[in-house]
């Protein structure tokens, strides 16, 4: 909005991708260092109880009830507010971009208002476990049904990406594909945000990569893996919004966490990362930068399956690891929250410069 | 090493920086995850009653004492090792590069034995200060006089780089500069290695920096704000191994920490910062992106001079902040440590996001 009206108020400066990015970015951080604490302390009064923290987790989680959650919604309302001040307006991408952001928050707050408001025991889980799946699926199909929409001419719709820029028709599994790409990722973070500041932490080096990926897609022949997708520069103050907005969440998120994002930020956050993956075509660089997540999301299926073959084979259900997701793994192991989450973030910056490596050789 | 033996061998991707930065990386980190806990047992066995912690520290650092330092020493080795494997032997820049590391980390050395080994408290402030002031300013009158030796043709000697690529000649001032940026820096990361985690934090960020400060250095026109460096291309497998390496550390000393780096490894690292500012002449720009350690260091600085200035003017001296270096303030001031830690990580990525601008567009 207000880089449209700079650009044709003579300030040529702000046609710059980089420019926008660093605008957004300032403008996000600057709305949640001003509006966290009055935040914090409305979530506060309004959750008295706050979020009943789930019964699946280790015993030195139980001092955290009390920490209001939700914090989502300023996230998520930062990132638009920002996004929207600095895209140009006739960006489909950008819009796309935002719309995954909307949708899949809206589905986690559902969530997270179910557990909040309702007292009893039973209705604590959230929304029906069908419903979120449903819900979820009718939000991959419109967005992907847009994201071909953004697609250049030279890129066949319904067509996946591969390294090498080789370019596959995949027809109706392409939004097969765009299930497991947006709904794995919203997944992931969800299941990812248990320990204070590690979303955040895993989040940043994932952006970062994708902010190269972009710049990538954005200029002819400057990468080898990226294809060249003119119209995803409006994917730069959208970025730039929520590195901030991600950066002044973990101000507040650092251990002791004064607030939690909630199944509304989480979600949020893991279908936008998919979504902007897929707009970029970079769904592979993504998938490694996002390492992760990945290894999070696959100890929770593998502890799950591994349960229910056990438990028909033997009769007995036996696990892989003393809890999943894996960073209870560890908790259960006597490694401290902070341990566990720098040595993820470790980890993560790890896979980001593994996918940062391929973005320029693969 | 390997990268000439690799070079004359037909493995011709080995001339590209990334692939020399990415595997140096790797093989830093490898050598700090599997010599990390062997080391750490040693150090421990060595330091059997640990380092003393300093007095001027708030109360709830006194549990730390039993924690070995001089993790510094395997965090110089690595970064040693892994660049040498794979810098190509005739690189001076990389040379100077690991000049400055082993110059500083063997100060730091001096400094970390003499405290370790004399158990008297008086003698447990390591080295002299004078002894320390001398030591360092020879080491920068050596490396200042090498860095300008790197230098292209048309950069004249003893000169500094303003921004929008503005050369000024210095005179015997350039060494007064190089005292500033090179001890500057050094003592910064000094001061600022008090809290668990919040060195490697705040460096790696700033890494980052000057990994991109190298990419402008290496093309020509690609970057407004530096100059085109060609033979700075050796630093590609320095600062890939000296990002491993610090990477591996946090692994260790992420809270609770099982090792300190001591004076070696910070005073190492920040030598080492400065050196290779100077030597991609991006000292503004390294100035800006390391802006936590330049506000962590004048917060000393301001505390000090105060107190002097106000016990002469008003006979009684007063204070600043709380306690110096500002992290210690917001101690006193009851933040936790992780809260700290996280927060000036937060601010240490936005100096880092400023100064990338500026890299594109100052």
């Amino acid at each position: 909005m207000l880089t449209d009206f700079l650009l044709s108020h003579g300030m040529g400066i702000f046609v710059s991708g980089w420019m926008q990015l660093g605008v957004a970015f300032a403008v996000s951080f600057l709305i949640m260092m001003l509006f966290g604490r009055p935040f914090i302390r409305a979530m506060h009064a309004w959750q008295k109880k706050g979020q009943p923290i789930s019964e699946n987790v280790p015993e030195s989680h139980r001092i955290k009830a009390g920490t209001p959650t939700m914090g989502g919604i300023l996230l998520v309302t930062s990132i638009l507010v920002s996004s929207i001040l600095f895209m140009p307006m006739h960006s489909l991408v950008g819009w796309v971009a935002l719309m995954s952001l909307v949708m899949f928050g809206a589905i986690g707050f559902a969530d997270d208002y179910k557990k909040v408001s309702s007292q009893s025991k039973k209705a604590s889980n959230g929304l029906s476990r069908s419903g979120r799946l449903i819900a979820e699926a009718v939000c991959v199909i419109i967005l992907a049904y847009l994201i071909d929409r953004t697609m250049p001419a030279y890129i066949s719709p319904m067509s996946v990406a591969l390294p090498f820029k080789i370019i596959v028709y995949f027809g109706v599994f392409y939004y097969v594909f765009a299930y497991f790409v947006i709904c794995g990722s919203a997944n992931a973070t969800n299941i990812t945000d248990g320990l204070d500041g590690m979303l955040a932490k895993l989040y940043i080096p994932v952006l970062l990569v994708l902010v190269v990926a972009l710049y990538g897609a954005t200029r002819t022949g400057f990468m080898d893996t990226v294809l060249f997708l003119p119209a995803a520069s409006g994917l730069y103050p959208v970025l730039g919004a929520a590195f901030g907005a991600v950066l002044g969440f973990l101000w507040f998120n650092s251990k002791p966490a004064s607030i939690f994002m909630g199944d509304t930020g989480s979600l949020a956050l893991g279908g936008f990362m998919g979504t902007v993956a897929m707009l970029l075509k970079s769904e592979i660089i993504m998938g490694i930068a996002a390492g992760m997540f990945v290894l999070i999301l696959l100890s929770s299926f593998i502890q799950t399956m591994f349960f229910k073959i056990t438990r028909i084979t033997t009769g007995t259900g036996r696990r892989v690891f003393l809890r999943a997701p894996l960073h209870h793994h560890f908790e259960e192991l006597g490694w401290s929250e902070t341990k566990i989450v720098d040595r993820f973030f470790v980890l993560g910056i790890l896979f980001a410069g593994l996918a940062l490596m391929l973005l320029k050789f693969a």
